[in-house]
């Protein structure tokens, strides 16, 4: 079994969010099975994004030409200009055409995977209602705010409720990864793969 | 101070191995310093880079465009195909236009650091005669091969020779990059960056 392996990239999007995910789905068990056991690629709204700090990423598809995927993944990063205007997941949560799409991704996905304020994406999308999460640790207080249903959890690096998983921020979304890998493929695989990564804090 | 951050780009460069480095720079002060400490750009031979596992970038500026930076950042990546033929880091490492631009770019800046295999890159322009060194645990090998002047560490995540700080492989170089916040704006900084990454392994 190959998991097809959909990261969601949106402009302004948190780099690590996305690239530490991005590095243990794409090198897990290439030297250890015969087969690469995920197929990654990045999917956004637009056919050009540009990440925080101005690293410009053309996506492997637009949501008008991507396969269905097996795992989605929906990092965060972003906040508020000086005026207000949200960017990034805080505009994104409430863009009813990636909500749209996210839904219609999780319906027919086997897992639904969130990095840091991503959170705030699946809980727009109704998809956190009376489950487990958490988010980036500046975001807890946006988490609760989109429904009294999420049951926020604190000073966890992730929370799996089975087939959506939500992890903390940013660099927690490596941890998450692994977790997934771990809970796909086994411990043994699992931790080949932070060995590579040389993530010597990693223990599953 | 503003220290400009050039982070080289490459065919089949390691997704992390630039992408830890970016985010630590990136996000570094921002919210306790008035003045960003870092402004992270991105630098490659070729208009377009294709990294590991078909991740498409736009970099900054290509080598004719490009800025002089204060630090300078060489990460890995890559290998040998099945026929022998090297490609990423091992490619790069016998690349005359890439040799060149970073001795002239090493001969300027104030830090050069390298993540993974980036230090087979170094090794190969001759900056790392006489110094210490290390690299992604599966190329130190490969590293010694380079020069027996160059004294090879195993088992550490970075050496600094005050100012080339080499790292371990991949998830290595964001411990490297906070360690060099911390060089250059001291432990609070560091541990701050750290913090907001909810890089909870990190201890300065």
């Amino acid at each position: 079994m190959q998991y097809k392996v959909a990261i969601f990239l949106f402009n302004e999007v948190e780099v690590l969010d996305f690239a530490g995910p991005f590095e243990v789905f794409s090198i897990a068990g290439l030297r250890t099975m015969t087969v690469a056991p995920f197929d990654v690629f990045t999917i956004a709204q637009f056919e050009t994004i540009e990440a925080r700090n101005h690293l410009t990423i053309k996506p492997t598809y637009t949501f008008a030409t991507a396969p269905t995927a097996d795992i989605i993944l929906i990092p965060g990063g972003g906040g508020r200009h000086a005026d207000g205007t949200p960017f990034g997941s805080r505009r994104e949560m409430n863009n009813p055409i990636v909500l749209n799409w996210v839904k219609e991704q999780a319906a027919q996905a086997k897992l639904v995977l969130s990095v840091c304020t991503g959170s705030l994406i699946l809980g727009k999308a109704d998809l956190l209602e009376g489950l487990k999460a958490t988010t980036h640790f500046k975001a807890i207080d946006a988490l609760k705010e989109i429904s009294t249903n999420i049951h926020v959890k604190e000073n966890v690096r992730f929370v799996d409720n089975g087939t959506i998983i939500t992890s903390a921020g940013i660099s927690a979304g490596i941890d998450m990864s692994l977790y997934t890998v771990g809970k796909l493929f086994g411990k043994e695989t699992a931790d080949e793969t932070a060995a590579y990564m040389q993530y010597d804090y990693w223990t599953s």
